[in-house]
């Protein structure tokens, strides 16, 4: 979150779908990394910030069925500019989005995947929650 | 949905995840189908109903970095009792549950896939503006 209202997504190019995608900073963690310090390295490489504040809130599941991924979705609060070297092939570009309007954006071809979309409705009701 | 607030989940034994998950019915389409007559289908097939009323909501991805693999979220209302015999390996466990009160079934543990509380969270936003 860049402020209490306004959420960061970053636009990545999707080889399985062939057209740009809009979602989360997101990633695989290394071996030894705690997830919040995993999240906090992704956020440094994809998007040049640190968080002071942060927190796992959920983990989701890829494809129960078949597959035994799990995510977990940490909400990332009090921002600071650091920037990582990651393995990025390009420049991720940001988008700023008012997390009030997740309608819009479940709207739009380019925002399809649903772990992404399902940690923002998650987020949102998480901090409605907290007021 | 069973009617205007009650949507029907299905318990599923996860095998990825070791654990019995709850979700949404759903399958993959078989040749030749269109994605309204595969909804059916799965729902005759793994809840016993059918659907007068079948309206795809949208498309979500799964891991759009690397799989091709699209979901069609199909919202069915209107239902009526048919069986169609499936590939299930047993008998799958109906849960009603109202759809006013995602927060709580997030909260779960066995509520976990991504695609299933994304596709219900969009749902319950695709009613509300249809009010």
């Amino acid at each position: 979150m860049v402020d209490e209202e306004t959420i960061v997504l970053v636009k990545e190019y999707a080889v399985g779908l062939h057209h740009y995608e809009l979602g989360l900073v997101k990633g695989r963690l290394e071996a030894g990394e705690t997830v919040l310090e995993g999240a906090e390295r992704e956020l440094k490489e994809e998007i040049g910030f640190g968080a002071h504040d942060l927190v796992e809130i959920t983990a989701l599941s890829l494809a129960p069925g078949y597959m035994t991924h799990v995510t977990h979705v940490v909400l990332a609060r009090d921002l600071y500019p650091e920037k990582l070297e990651g393995d990025e092939p390009e420049a991720l570009e940001m988008v700023h989005w008012p997390l009030a309007d997740l309608h819009s954006l479940v709207q739009r071809p380019d925002c399809t995947e649903g772990r992404s979309i399902a940690a923002l409705y998650i987020t949102r009701d998480y901090l409605q929650q907290e007021q």
